[in-house]
Formats: C-alpha cells, sequence, structure tokens
C-alpha cells in the first residue's frame, strides 16, 4: 500500500519563512473602510492587491498588455502575502485561522486575457503552501474587471474562518 | 376567498427531473481551488460556468457580440445546474437546501451590453423552480465584467444554507 | 489629557435625517431576486444602485466619461441611501444593526478610470455617518466592472450583521 501525503511541518509562520517570505507593514486603506472585518468565527477580509516589493515598488497596469502572466502570477501571490499580513494583524497569530473558505480574485487584463485562473493560483497556492491543503482549501471566482484601484494588477478578497 | 400558490410537488430532484434536466458530473476545477467549501451551516460555491451540452461543446464568447442574449439566458441556466451539480455532489440530496442565500452573477457581455439582470435571471429562475419561491429567493448582483475564464459566457457564485 | 471622540447623537434615523436624507420606497428588483435574506445574524443585500432624485430622475452612464467623478460620488451615496431603505424595510428599526461586515462596491467607470475607492467613500460615508465608526466600519472592494445593469453608474452589494 502506497500513498502520497503532504506533511505540514511547522506553523503557518515557518512554512512562510521558509519560502523566504516575510509579513510586511501594510499602509493605511485608500478609503473609508477597514481591511478586516470579523463576525463570529468569519473573518470578512477587504480587497488586497499586491504589497511593495523590497524597494517600495508596486506594479500596475494590465496582465496581457504591459505585464506578464508571470508577472501577474506573481502579483497575485503578492496580494496573497497581503491578506496573510492582515489575519495576523487581526489574529496575532496564523494558526488560529482554520479554513480559507473563499477567495474572490479581480484581474486587470488586457482585452481578450481569459486566462484569469492561472494568476489568481499565485494567490490560492502561497494560502495552500501556507496553511496546507485542508485548511487552506478554497471556493473561488477569478475574473477579468475591467480596472482596479490605482490601476492594480490584481486584487483579492477573502473571507476566512478563525478560531479564539 | 382565494388565494395564488404555488405548490411544490415532489423533492428537488423530482423537479429537476420534471424540467427534464439531469445533473452533470463537473469536470475538476480548472485552478487550485474547490467547488464548495462549508463552514457551518453555509456552503460557498465556487464561480460555476455553462456545464458543456450533450454533445459535450461549451459555449464561449460574449453576449451581444457572437452570443444573442437567449443564449445567455440559457447559459446562465446551465451555470445554475453546475451549481445544482455541486450542491448535490457535497449534500447528497438537495433537499439538505434550507436557502439560496447569495447569488453573484457575472455576465460576459459585449461593450454596452447592460441587459445583465435577464441573463443572470436563467440562473435565478432555476434555481427557484427547483427549490420553489421560499427557499430559493436569493439576494442578488448581476454585473457585466471585462473577461470570464476561458471566454465563458456568464459565471456564477453563490452562498446557500445547508442542514445536516 | 485630551481625546479625539466621535459622539454619536440620536438614533440612525435621527442622524439620517440630520443629513438631511429621507429613504425612498424601493421600486420591485428588476429580475428574479430578492433585495435581502438574512441568515442567522447576517443580512446579505443584493446590489443596490442609486436611488432616483426628487423628481424622480435616475443617472446614468460612465463616471470619466458622461458622469464626473463628484457625480460618482454622488451615486454611491445614493446607492447607500438604497441599503438602508432595504435595511429598514427589513428590519424595522436601523438600531438593530450591529456592524455593517462587507461592502462590495462596483463602479461602471470609462476605460482608465482607476479612483473607483473615492467613488465607493459616498456610500462608505454615508454608512459610517449613519451608523458610527464602530457599527459601520466595513471590509470592502472597490472595483471597476464592464458595464452594470441598466448602466447605472454604481451597485453596491453588503453584508449586514443584524440583532432581533
Amino acid at each position: 500500500m502506497s500513498a502520497v501525503a503532504t506533511v505540514l511541518v511547522g506553523t503557518p509562520e515557518e512554512r512562510l519563512r521558509a519560502l523566504g517570505l516575510e509579513l510586511p507593514v501594510l499602509s493605511a486603506p485608500r478609503g473609508n473602510y477597514v481591511r478586516a472585518r470579523r463576525h463570529g468565527s468569519l473573518l470578512y477580509l477587504a480587497g488586497h492587491g499586491p504589497v511593495p516589493d523590497a524597494a517600495g515598488r508596486r506594479l500596475s497596469g494590465k496582465i496581457g498588455a504591459n505585464l506578464t502572466p508571470a508577472q501577474g502570477y506573481d502579483a497575485a501571490r503578492s496580494a496573497g502575502l497581503g491578506l496573510l499580513a492582515t489575519l495576523a494583524a487581526e489574529l496575532g497569530d496564523l494558526s488560529r485561522v482554520t479554513a480559507v473558505v473563499r477567495v474572490f480574485g479581480m484581474v486587470n487584463g488586457a482585452p481578450g486575457f481569459v486566462a484569469t485562473p492561472g494568476i489568481i493560483d499565485g494567490c490560492s497556492d502561497l494560502l495552500i503552501a501556507v496553511f496546507g491543503p485542508e485548511i487552506g482549501a478554497h471556493a473561488r471566482s477569478a475574473i477579468g474587471v475591467a480596472e482596479l484601484p490605482g490601476d492594480m494588477p490584481v486584487e483579492v478578497e477573502a473571507v476566512v474562518a478563525v478560531r479564539d
């Protein structure tokens, strides 16, 4: 008998570090809203765009126009890192996440760019790497929108279940 | 005294059959996500596009361009059938649905196509026919998006309440 | 010691009146859905567009094309008034709102119009003025969509927590 199993080692924070990632400190929202709002055991996360890179730069523009799909995937991964930063700021400890329930991915694509799921996988892959496939598995949509705030390449919103 | 009442006969599955519809077996999601994620008594359903027709074909394109509104309505109905297939796969029995809470309908329309509610009615009409007006009634948005995965004509996401 | 505090005077209904606003009676939804669906302590609100003005007119069109950003902000505020009208119709009393959990703002903008957060602030500012910053604070996305039903300039969907 054989089985393929994913063995998760350590905490979500340790897995982030093993991926070479560090949680950024997010700037204040650009608008009259908050990054997360809790109701019962659910945390509703606002739409998050990519976080700035080490040099403080943020990509902008449309995937399939001035940005490549690979850059779009990386931008979605970076938006996922932003979601994790907000979760950590709210919860103190990412181990309190019990389920990533819903991910809504919005892609700023050029006209005709329909490979949106592969872009939002950048975020989904990160969340599943950090939380593991049981906690990390989520329902998802990945759509192409007309425009995003400040011409961000992607934006991702989520609903996450948490425990005290 | 007179009253107009809708009498629902049979189970949701029987009503589906009376409509001449059969639940398809859905292919795996194209992306790193799952079709449904449960939290408490709520099932969050991923965005679903139309299911393939009897010949295995799937419509693609923009409503108001290469597709007519009637084809769009049918595509939304087909997406609703996909949602029902996922519900049946998750629950075993569609009678366990206690409320269709939220429907989010995304229409891949040509520029200027603003009759999006009539398209998403294809999905809403089916859900209400199958579950009846009390269980089936839902809050909804029906918007025109820039692009959908694989150039699908419509995509529908939902939140559904269920009992054990 | 000094502190800046927002002192909320009166009920949400009184604060609305102090703003010179009156709750409209909404027309029936244009489509097979309902304006609100409750599950447990959450009310899911359908996408709401601006309500008609005193003369019964409704703005339509794209912000950045035939409409200015200031008109867009006002349209979002008007959509917020529509959300409040639905809440009042469902709850009787706006004091039963315990949290505005999630706002999803959709902007019908011209190509290249990326200042969407400032538009949806029209809705957020109103909700926070009426409910106060503690109850009114919400997670949010504010995106540019391709088209909205009937060419509305904005549409806003929300999830709101309520008590009996």
